[in-house]
């Protein structure tokens, strides 16, 4: 309990960096009173020196990335650059130094986490990474710590705050895609670049990190069946809505017989009465299924400069004291000691389906399109159709049981070669989450 | 990461002992390969082995809590025989060997905890608990960890599922108390002697624990006003429906002004909208507000055989592998280290409230009653009186906007004393989680 100094370099001051100076600064005094350790910032890392105001200067501000991380005053060295490339680079230098490193860089972690956490051992570091998945909410830790007696069938939530934002606003006022994003990046919740988020891509990464922990299987990015909300149009959370349901960008990973693992990010229709349908706005939720705990479910700020920091100087604290290092040699559960995962190919997912096809308003052509999808033993669970097409090109909307997506895409084929359908024909996936007792 | 082997010893084979014996031994190799730990059952100690069925005999079942205590083969000693009295000695004579100890017993940590807290810090050892609040929900080691460099503003929550299944069977059935107490106990969610539960005292002995951690604070069971749901008619979750709200037990602790914790257990009334709202049957569910993190919700089993065994299970991979000695031996914001608690005097909470009055259906009396809380500055929200009262005393609801506990109660006074009311005047609290961006 004796108190101690710890060194600390910041690589990075944009949203989350800024968040974590903030806190070293402002709440120093806290932290020391709560953890006995005295964390000195001794580096702040920027790009541009120029692109931050005067009073910046009481800050230990500078543009050397390898000065600050070589200095010996830094004992842990905190990366909040982002991307792949040297971001990356000085990691690694953190790491053969044998400093332990803190990142919430889930782009470089879906790509090279296990290397990086290879590296780490063989140099006696570690590597803490909280912030890179939900946000704020401390997630990660419970996967890997309290759930361990958990063999855990299922992960899966909205993880990306900007697609929900957008979905949320669609949903609301009845917006198209394009106004949605237009406020989110108005309001700060969207990138002038959206496309990482709204292509689905940064909710694979964190479901990367997340479901290679929560099943002890080594897996990319690459791995994951991705499809992100930029083409959705309105119609379809409309419809949906008639029918009882929402639509979130879910991050899914499940068990499926023979041990292989189902990963996907896709919008998906949620029942209304799901605890995933009333969360809204930036804020992200994530659900896990374990043999012994059963369903439980986190919900929080997934992003944004105070919450990511939350996280950051959390694993500050954990490092710091040592039962971050503790974790990381005990455990076998990390990335780079665990065999690749034996991935479910997507045609064999089993899942529930929303169809919207545009079909002539004459008759036999449903008969035509339950024929087609009677051919892959598709069978209906409800359908809707309203008096109120165009005349010629009326919408059909139709839910379907459990069937494979092999089947599903094979009978789209033909029912996009109908002469009375004008393709393309939607396809979204449907998730049921079990009603729980009492519960909705 | 060289294999270990680690003793154990479970006192108590109840339903929480029996849960986790079943792991350790069904889940012995899942453990094995995820911490390199080969968990060694030595010791399952029970008060009369003639309970137990003939293949318990595959245990090493014993009475004699002491001798396995004392074995050296026994590493960690797993409290779960509950109570304050010989578990309370069993875990003293642990410490008192420098053993680690883990436990589920809230009654024991509310009424002892900094005394024994203090105990293993004086010879070396440590104790963990994850299991005593929120069954198998993480949320402890979230407080105490993830959420460390949050100032928290406040935590509230359902923390008791058997009162959250006898209010959701009310609520949902239109079920008096008694019927629905009935169907708990027969389903195993209420105990014979339900008492600890319906009375609030188990939600106050973990929002005790709870509190604790999170405000950095040393509080008892005593700090806490406690009202249970044992008196609750079903009439006030119709009239609080009625008008947009569900009845849920929360237990509440809240930083208010001049740094003081208002501390509280009752039955609340939480709007429709609220998540909480939505938490059924024996589910548990936390909100936590951080000044960095924000809102943040933690959902799941809160209590039972596996749900608590899980959280157990996870402890003892935390004493195991160090990591729980680090946090115990480093920070200071355990309840041995930490001042007493300022907790605000009752009379000074704020609230809104629900009164429900029986009055008799004459010309004036709504006038009599308004000016009995306005005397106190109490100002009315809304009023719901229905015209099918029995002719001589209908029910009058009425909400209030903010006020002072101790004005409401001096007002309540003046009410019953009306010669047009039929005392008591039912009295309930209203509280208003922060609508969320977007959420609802």
């Amino acid at each position: 309990m004796a108190e101690k100094t710890v060194g600390v370099a910041v690589l990075g001051c944009g949203t989350v960096g800024g968040g974590v100076v903030n806190i070293l600064r402002h709440d120093h005094d806290m932290l020391l009173k709560r953890t006995g350790i005295d964390f000195q910032l001794r580096h702040v890392v920027v790009k541009d020196r120029s692109e931050y105001p005067p009073h910046a200067n009481e800050l230990p501000m500078s543009t050397d990335a390898n000065a600050a991380i070589d200095d010996p005053a830094s004992q842990i060295i905190i990366e909040l650059i982002g991307g792949t490339s040297i971001a990356g680079t000085f990691i690694e230098r953190a790491l053969r130094l044998g400093k332990p490193v803190i990142t919430a860089n889930k782009s470089l972690l879906a790509l090279r986490g296990p290397e990086l956490f290879a590296l780490a051992r063989q140099h006696g570091a570690c590597i803490a990474f909280e912030g890179s998945v939900g946000g704020g909410i401390p997630i990660l830790d419970a996967v890997v710590r309290g759930l361990i007696a958990n063999r855990i069938e299922a992960v899966l939530g909205i993880v990306n705050g900007t697609c929900n934002f957008i979905l949320t606003k669609m949903t609301q006022n009845g917006w198209s895609y394009g106004q949605a994003l237009k406020e989110a990046q108005e309001l700060g919740f969207a990138e002038a670049n959206p496309t990482l988020d709204v292509s689905g891509r940064d909710a694979a990464q964190k479901l990367a990190i997340l479901a290679s922990l929560a099943f002890n299987a080594r897996l990319a990015e690459s791995d994951i069946h991705v499809e992100g909300i930029d083409k959705l149009a309105v119609e379809e959370i409309r419809f949906a809505g008639e029918m009882g349901y929402v639509i979130k960008l879910l991050a899914i990973a499940q068990r499926s017989a023979g041990e292989q693992i189902s990963l996907r990010v896709h919008p998906t229709l949620v029942h209304k009465d799901d605890v995933l349908a009333d969360v809204g706005g930036p804020f992200n939720a994530i659900s896990i299924y374990g043999h012994a705990l059963g369903h439980a479910l986190w919900y929080g700020r997934g992003a944004g400069r105070t919450p990511t920091a939350s996280a950051v100087v959390a694993d500050l604290v954990g490092v710091a004291m040592g039962a971050t290092a503790a974790a990381f040699n005990q455990l076998r559960t990390w990335p780079d000691l665990t065999a690749p995962a034996r991935v479910l190919p997507f045609d064999q997912l089993e899942s529930r389906y929303y169809l919207r096809l545009m079909a002539k308003d004459e008759p036999g052509v449903l008969a035509q399109v339950t024929a087609a999808l009677g051919a892959q033993s598709i069978s209906l669970s409800s359908i809707l159709q309203h008096e109120d097409g165009d005349g010629r090109n009326i919408p059909v909307v139709i839910t379907t049981h459990l069937a494979r997506e092999g089947a599903m895409q094979a009978a789209l084929k033909q029912i996009n070669a109908l002469a009375t359908i004008t393709p393309p024909t939607i396809c979204l996936r449907i998730v049921d989450q079990p009603r729980e007792f009492g519960a909705g």
